[in-house]
């Protein structure tokens, strides 16, 4: 996508071929700037602090984190040791484990002289691959935006709803839950997005902002508790979130408060949909709700927040009583009697084992038969 | 209700029996300090800044308001003068207006040299019977919670969730919604409040955690997008939330977020009650949703936040990209069939025409003939 007409994506290799730049997301919205990784160990502390975050893109980022590390020393203890130790870095992160994985399995028999080469091929692969998933994620779901914006009076605007941020930030580009959003722009659809700020880490209020206004989408900033008194009043036609986690039968894992808005669309007939690659289906799950293990983060992202103050510089301020405790609970579980609809690179299906299996029929033999 | 031991109310006379004194709610949670209000000038800037804030303490400060511009110059002058600048500072809160009519009656027919003395007892009236009102709530809603503690294996606490700041801040003691939750607390029943933090304005993480805090009720505080995903769980036994205004058939116009809440209350079988004294029953409104107007407020209460920095001072910080825009609506209406029961002064009833009118049996003869 678009930053300010210049285009960009969030993960690629330096000029010199060897070390990898990447949008540092930590001082987003604020600074944006490009950080250049040049070491192994630069990557793993990337990802770790969240210069880059989201599934996609930590998958895209451990790969290359094996290929500067095969420029470095190609060796099997090299190899080894990148592998456990950006492994390390999100333990949970499914897609990381799988590029890492990937990555491995291409290298170990290798002659060392060969891995450099073939490792930075194989990072650029799956970076391409993510973005091929994604644009097809966007292609799939862009009729159904076509749909909402037929029977709309001429001109008048098609109103998203999104919560957090999968938009091209959290992948290598185009996004997930964003990139029907931005086919749609970019075919001339006026689409303006309602963005749930997203506390605790706000990562609605500082990524999908920026991203969005960076791409010149139309789009207004909500706090989380907005989007039910909007629905019901007719101002949203559709919402559009990302998933961390789908369960066999359809059960959205994803950042905490979606299944709130969720309810609301439920309870006022708005549509609410769900983007998602491949590799988030985790087909040995059918209760998200009583199975999916829900992460607790540091609280201090609820008692504690960053800004940019009136001389620009970025300051952390404490928002609670000094003794009063908080609580943090990363993600909550939409069951799949509220999903409209799941939007994958293969199409729209229902959110259902049935409806999945119509998209993947290879998962249909072990488990179902 | 206790500040570390000592007993509070949020507005009083001053020792000089003329000035009034308040807790500056706008300082809070950073800092605790008491204003001192010597004009009617002063109280009508403590309300419009919100030093002052909720509806029945807005009205115990207009009263007082009066009285103050009484003991400066009892004229019919300085009576209608004090009348226009006080209700100016709020014009649609109900229980100012309530309040202030009701010292012009009073007063106006009175000889001026009567008139101080008789507004200083009037607007003393008005405070004792707000605690009166809220105390009434409290014993009503109190079975209610004793109820819930009962079902529950010895010891084990009972976990309440509440929305925005309905306690005795935004009284003159005692709450609405968090009323029955002091009495609980008070009986010794062991019990802990989750609190939404309320954005934008922050009420929950800046009063509700202050005053739970300080009378010593064990609360956590969480991002508003938490509550679902409690609820899921049977972490949430009950939800307690006050109301701005409810309708005649118990629609409950409240805080931004409140909607969302009774929504995840309703879908997990959780008991969502209401606690509300009589002057917010609009008694001419039978659908909220459609014909309550709900006020758009500042966007910079969402694009920017205050808080404690390290070095102990309290700064404003901006969250979003600079060019990206906010919206920011005040209230929602939680349509009837989302609320289990209403908590009055008077007791519990449905939230519908048939229940308030049961408690209100006076409200028959008009509208219902």
């Amino acid at each position: 996508m678009n930053i300010d007409g210049k285009p960009y994506r969030t993960i690629w290799l330096a000029d010199d071929g060897r070390a990898v730049e990447v949008i540092d997301q930590t001082r987003l919205p604020h600074v944006f700037s490009v950080r250049r990784l040049v070491t192994m160990t630069d990557v793993a502390e990337a990802i770790r602090t969240m210069v880059v975050r989201g599934a996609p893109l930590i998958g895209a980022a451990g790969a290359y984190g094996m290929a500067v590390a095969m420029a470095d020393d190609p060796s099997d203890a090299m190899l080894a040791r990148a592998y456990a130790a950006l492994l390390e870095t999100r333990p949970t992160a499914v897609n990381l484990r799988w590029a890492l994985d990937a990555l491995r399995a291409l290298l170990l028999p290798l002659p060392p002289e060969q891995r450099r080469v073939a490792a930075y091929a194989r990072a650029a692969a799956i970076c391409d691959e993510d973005v091929e998933i994604c644009r097809a994620i966007g292609g799939n779901g862009l009729p159904l935006i076509e749909q909402i914006a037929g029977r709309k009076r001429g001109g008048e605007r098609v109103n998203a709803l999104t919560h957090c941020n999968a938009g091209w930030l959290a992948t290598v580009d185009w996004g997930t839950a964003l990139a029907p959003i931005y086919r749609a722009h970019d075919a001339g659809i006026p689409i303006h997005v309602w963005v749930d700020e997203t506390r605790p880490r706000n990562q609605g209020a500082s990524l999908t902002a920026f991203e969005l206004g960076r791409h010149g989408v139309p789009h207004t900033v909500i706090a989380d508790n907005l989007g039910g008194h909007l629905m019901q009043h007719g101002m949203v036609d559709v919402c559009i979130v990302g998933t961390d986690r789908t369960t066999r039968n359809g059960d959205v894992c994803n950042k905490i408060g979606t299944y709130l808005k969720a309810l609301a669309a439920h309870d006022n007939g708005v549509p609410f949909y769900v983007g998602l690659p491949w590799p988030t289906i985790d087909w040995t799950l059918s209760d998200g709700v009583r199975s999916i293990p829900i992460e607790q983060r540091d609280a201090r992202e609820v008692s504690h927040i960053s800004g940019r103050t009136a001389c620009g510089t970025v300051e952390t301020v404490a928002l609670l009583p000094d003794d009063s405790a908080a609580a943090n609970y990363g993600f909550d579980v939409t069951p799949a009697r509220l999903v409209t609809a799941l939007i994958t690179e293969r199409g729209v299906c229902p959110a259902s084992e049935a409806g999945l299996l119509s998209l993947y029929p290879e998962r249909r033999t072990r488990q179902s038969a």
